[in-house]
């Protein structure tokens, strides 16, 4: 979504006032249902959108603990027909995608219902953009530079997002993560016409979520509110040439600010009583909030550093296994690649706006007693490093299995990410890359 | 929008867990777009709502003034059609709305394009349902008990609202504020298809708005926030018997109390300022990000005594011309009508949430240095007294003309206002509404 330097020249139309600078911030979000139980509004949500069938979207494991037939049943009861996908893959493949898409195809239906977390949300939008255009590989949507950035030609169907995860914020957001396949490496694709139509936020969702996967989402929740918040403002760009051309990720705002600042405060409230008391509904609802208020912020305002770093993480791991997840294949789970090079990457931004970083750390719960702009740089990083600590997270990427010699290609990996890479407050390029992803092998 | 006693018993299907209590928060808004200079994005908001026709609704006022010609200029470079309807009256009611469709009729446009204040919004939102659904009355639609509660038959076309006044959120907001003709009483209409398709924040286009209109709107602003912020929590309300007899104002919720808060601050540093010096663009940027702020939050939680007692005297008034508006008949400007009671309302509800009360009054600039909750109930009152005083309003409702002989009427058109009497945290009725207004006649 970044423009071409063409693009991103000062507009020529005469304006009442030229600006040096952007001056607008765009902002928008999926009607929201919050709180315990609300899960059993679903039919309700779906009649509103005026929708008679859907595919209800989820994963094997899901599927196993019995949610998405209690969603199922619910839904009928409104009689609207329920057909069921519960091959969502944890990581979720362009390839993968394109395959389930075909099995699907010739099953016609009126809108699409995501339970489980991101892998699943993110499976729903691709397979809802398949069958509303099929015949146009994901590919060509990927952003640039490893797709084409193509723009969805019209608007989908109904999609209603239930997360259960407290983690990707994908039930607010106009983007998915995608692998792509034969290329070990990770990307996105960011479209307005991705968001869901309703974002139905039940915390009682999340509570068999085993305390690694609670931590792991966690943690991709806590970056999404640092690096949202620490992002190059809005008006620290130049204008765009036309509003066609502004991104959806328009930097940090008064908006995305609020959001990220409840996240941050939700987070140092409740991301270790998730993690330790799997049953302590308080904490549940807590980190559900967090998730989907972060969701509310970067979606809009957009990430940096961790994200772009945590792509090709995730990407090339050969030999990794967390606990608790199920699955049968070296991976590292997105919310764990994001986090390990956090610390790093937020000292080396903390120059751009030392009030920003001090104010993350402090509404997580560190004290700011004593710190000045000038002795702060570590107290971000060292906040986030006793989080990881006491809830059994990753304390850098030698744990995943990299070592020195992988750190060239994790940094031509994260340099794909262009578009995440626009929105640090610094400017970044391979060699600070290079020294955050080597002051990240350890911790 | 309130169920009858009989909507709101527990809901009968087996839930996983039975709540005593509500415990669903519901919030929705429109795509925002903020900043100065954001009306250049107008004819690209349009296209992608893809109307090819629209009706630009305005007032005389503004019209003298440029702003709709620059509008419609902006809009046509997008090769839309724009008709002008600029005949918006500045306290709509039904019979004018009705009036203005009957000539409009024939006119056939693809969406709406409201420049104004609140007046000019709910009247677009008035003849965009009108439009949509030629023959039923407005007055049907009007909350109970002085309308049916009807609810809209179908979707509305797009309409996107310019707010000029930092005022009334109706860029936000899924209602409009209508007097009803030969009744001497304001009341609204409540339904979800009401809320435009996009909000465009430019606080260039508040630029000219005089001291008394910039003061009026921003008491608007300053009680949605104070009113929302204090009204009954959605869980301190027994379950809905199902998601259709939910109301649009669920009540404070972590959602809303975030808005409220963002515009209590904005207003504590930027309402002096925008009434002193009109031209101060940082003071009108924060006035007009607090106005909508208020609406995301007000929008979705509700108001309670200051606007239930508003309408009524708005309604009734007989004898006062207030500054700077430029009408031919005796006027309450809606901002002057709701905050005349404020002071008084938030003494009455300070026993239920001192904090909330106190937090409020922080954020408008008070210190709370050595209050506590005990000592604190006048604090907020005294806050809002203070920056009434400072800004030239009412101290009272014997500014507008009333006396001790009105207030019984006043309690009763405040009465009917059940609605929003709901979203009081205490338990109101016509005894203590008398104390307030009786409290209220001079401040
Ligand atoms: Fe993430
Ligand atoms: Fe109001």
């Amino acid at each position: 979504m970044r423009g071409s330097p063409a693009e991103t020249e000062v507009r020529e139309e005469a304006a009442p006032f030229a600006f040096p600078h952007e001056t607008v911030v765009t902002w928008q979000a999926p009607p929201l249902r919050l709180g315990a139980d609300s899960t059993r509004d679903i039919g309700h949500e779906l009649r509103q959108l005026g929708v008679r069938s859907v595919l209800l979207v989820t994963d094997a494991n899901l599927a196993r603990l019995g949610l998405p037939d209690r969603v199922r049943g619910l839904i009928e009861r409104e009689d609207i027909e329920v057909s069921v996908f519960d091959q969502a893959e944890i990581e979720p493949t362009d390839q993968g995608c394109e395959e389930a898409a075909r099995k699907l195809a010739g099953r016609e239906v009126g809108g699409y219902v995501a339970v489980g977390g991101g892998s699943s949300i993110d499976t729903a939008k691709m397979l809802n953009l398949l069958g509303s255009f099929p015949g146009t590989d994901l590919r060509r949507y990927l952003n640039k530079p490893i797709g084409d950035g193509l723009a969805i030609p019209g608007p989908l169907k109904p999609l209603v997002a239930v997360p259960t995860t407290a983690g990707s914020g994908s039930e607010c957001t106009a983007m998915v993560a995608l692998g792509v396949a034969g290329m070990r490496l990770k990307t996105g694709i960011s479209d307005l016409r991705l968001r869901p139509s309703a974002a139905i936020v039940d915390p009682l969702n999340t509570l068999t979520m085993p305390p690694a996967v609670t931590a792991a989402s966690g943690y991709d929740v806590l970056t999404h509110a640092c690096e949202s918040y620490t992002a190059r403002a809005y008006d620290h760009r130049r204008p765009y040439a036309s509003p066609g051309t502004r991104p959806i990720y328009v930097g940090a705002n008064p908006i995305s600010d609020m959001w990220a600042e409840q996240a941050l405060l939700l987070i140092g409230r409740y991301l270790r009583r998730a993690v330790f008391n799997p049953l302590d509904l308080e904490a549940r609802t807590g980190m559900s909030q967090a998730a989907t208020f972060a969701g509310m912020g970067f979606g809009n305002a957009g990430t940096h550093i961790p994200h772009a770093s945590g792509y090709p993480i995730a990407g090339m791991v050969t030999g990794y296994r967390p606990r608790d997840y199920t699955v049968d294949h070296a991976f590292v789970p997105h919310g764990e690649s994001v986090i390990a090079t956090a610390p790093a990457a937020f000292e080396f931004t903390y120059a751009a706006s030392p009030r920003r970083h001090l104010r993350a750390a402090e509404l997580l719960g560190a004290s700011v007693s004593g710190v000045t702009a000038r002795n702060g740089a570590d107290l971000l990083p060292q906040t986030l490093l006793d989080l990881i600590t006491d809830t059994g997270g990753p304390r850098g990427i030698a744990g995943f299995g990299y070592a020195h010699k992988d750190i060239a290609d994790l940094v031509a990996g994260a340099m794909k990410q262009q578009r995440l890479l626009a929105c640090c407050p610094r400017d970044v390029g391979p060699e600070q890359l290079t020294r955050i992803f080597e002051a990240s092998l350890t911790g």
